[in-house]
């Protein structure tokens, strides 16, 4: 219940507290390859900390203020997919994703970012999404690049990344802009 | 998205603050009936009372401690059922329900119902619902007999209606009963 | 000062901060006898876990929500009594009440939920009061019969207690039902 | 319940929620008569106010900071004596009182801070109590001269009431100091 | 007190409580002006308004997510400089800053920024500010374009200004860059 | 920035989330020092206690009730000055100072104590200050005797420190009160 058909055998649904224990064991499963690009790898060491953070996004969806989705395949959690903050005034929003390596490579992100676009720009009504991803992550890069996101510029230095600035390569949708 | 399709027409969904202005005339053209059996109704006048309830209710589902579930037919709200609270040590919960006078007898919170169930007894894993109506409410009544609900006994002068009090029939559900 | 007294030797009062070690021991001498019927003993194993127990309870004093009563014998604390949660809307509340075992049997918790009972529906006015029961606890379940309650029915599997679930015989009192 | 006989006909309990309409009617009824010399009358106007402060004051005893007790007289209610904040660390208090004007001259206030005195060194364990009273408050000064409290200096313009300040004549008084 | 001089007659200071009378005047003085790039005016009506909003600041500064600081030309309130959020994860910030336009054109913003940067980057040791603009507030790009940020882009839609969206210029500034 | 100059070397700043290690070493070194007349030094052994202090002392400050400010000399911090609490409607606050042993007899602290006075006078607008200390320590009472407090009384066991009571020397300081 209360989740959403992507396709045959993809479906999102609100990050709660009974799949905690999922979400530990992805990223437990994950956490060089994760490590990598994200910054919050090494905040969500234990159960604990992961259970504090889906207790966290469950009350800024509470609030309003973010959507954070778990993308299951056939089953199987395999990544997320984060709205958030969402700027009421301004109907805008940032986009955030990662995914487990074993499930990279058919396509399951970039159906569930477009999934989860029709949903901001429909459902939602929001008017504006950003993307912000390091400039060499190439594999994160491609989903606007795929989704028809505009490139709006570097942010440099943007994002400490456990032992490195990275530079953010920025990107924009707006609410009737042609999608692919 | 986030809803869960019953049968052709029918869809349950987190009740959000999006939907706090339909929750709103939804109560508002069923005042009357509504305050019939329900005891909430003259605190929920102003759309801003809705509101609150609506964040109330998020809060609650934040910390696990209920769902407040929207009732749409053919995209329309028709009323709501709410598990709330979820005891978990004991594995039990509260089921609630209401419906706006025009869409009765339809089978719809028979079938919400039914749905609700299954996902409390699967998808939560808990053991025990229970269902209190007034004695006299014959239709509300009609739900738990329909689905199965074991009668259980007569909660004398239980609640406050307004300006009265009402017996309450109380009925218990186990998981592995045998449902209808 | 803020007590009570009933007869001659039986006082009660608030369960206050100061009582906390008091209450701990208690608690501590009775482990195996409470944990047979009380779900919550294995909550409380730390004289943290009681404390905090105390803190929660005076909270709940303090918004209006519950009394946690203990009962003093001779100046030594046998047990408690409490009301909770109050539902000031139905003028309703629960009545649960536990001793340590060298207490029992010489009518204590008699006269003191009877004195309670006083309480509840002179003091605070309420009108309707509920005792839930594991149905094989018959120490526990002379305490509404004897008092006059009325036997409403059974609540199957209604609570986890350590290992298994425990049925509950359901009593209530409504002011002006005939006591004993 | 939960109230402690002074004498005959005097008890002190609790300022609770149930008693917030009797308590706004004995300031209402003594307005011009306490404003004289305590700076909140004009703080607490309506019964929403004085609800709201028997609600802070209910939070600061379930915190351990503050006893705010009723004076009851025949069963009416005359007065109120607080201890607040307790500085459990130094062992110390301060005491604060006052009372209808009618119900002046009897001896009611002089018994009442007594008992209190005594709650407050023997069931609490303090070590020192401090008076506070403007230095031209006569009747309020017989208070602690007539206890035992030891005069302990003047502070001027301690306090601000309504549209002028007042000096504070400072008094104490120390566990084991011979009382009257 | 906790003042800081800027050549001889600027000083910045965090804007406290018993400065809200203040910024309100240079609120309510300058509404059309603000109002023509700034979103928040017509949020910070009245006195209420301005005092709660000076709360909310000092509370980001206790939690060490924001400094808010006034701008006194000969000791006239004239303007604001906020830096918020503050990562810390990251080492960066966004700059924001507003002046009433009886101040305009004399370069008190322009060292006031500077002299934030080298607060910024200086005491508080952090790598990198934004600035983002509307696209046509000509006056407020002047800033970062005479202090030396690089432009990075363009952000489409990104702000609703009362009845419309702008475009944001986004600038960057890393420490290390050359300042003007 | 947001540092107020007394004389050539003296500097006061309100203490900050960033000082928590430097003001934890300054404690650290001065342990036995300070702890023959301060009660909170035992409170204070870890960093983490040091940071939650200050995490404390800036809601107290964002909430208008106290100002704990830092003394560095020669860019070393020396000592504290606080205010606390600020009693607003009496216009009226207490004065606590303490200091590192290297740093005592140059008149550092009768300066900042100084500056303190006319900020608290003048800034502030306050009518009234209190000083408190341990009768028995000369140096700390030598700060009012010499900015020309008038001595008002003695507080018999006043503080409990460490393991025994002492009596306190009030002296208090009007505005308007010739100072030295």
């Amino acid at each position: 219940m209360f989740r959403t058909k992507i396709g045959e055998e993809t479906e999102l649904a609100l990050m709660e507290h009974r799949h905690a224990r999922e979400l530990f064991e992805l990223i437990e499963g994950n956490r060089a390859h994760l490590r990598a690009w994200m910054n919050w790898v090494d905040q969500r060491r234990t159960q604990a900390d992961v259970a504090n953070y889906v207790a966290t996004s469950l009350k800024q969806y509470a609030l309003n203020q973010g959507i954070h989705t778990g993308i299951w395949e056939k089953g199987k959690l395999c990544g997320m997919i984060i709205i958030c903050p969402i700027e009421w005034p301004n109907k805008a929003t940032h986009l955030e994703y990662w995914m487990g390596a074993e499930y990279e490579g058919r396509g399951i992100m970039r159906a569930s970012c477009r999934a989860m676009v029709d949903y901001a720009f429909g459902t939602l009504d929001l008017h504006r999404l950003t993307i912000r991803c390091a400039t060499e992550n190439r594999r994160s890069r491609a989903i606007p690049e795929e989704l028809g996101f505009t490139f709006e510029g570097i942010s440099r230095d943007a994002e400490w990344v456990n032992d490195h600035f990275v530079d953010h390569a920025v990107y924009g949708l707006i609410k009737g802009d042609k999608t692919s």
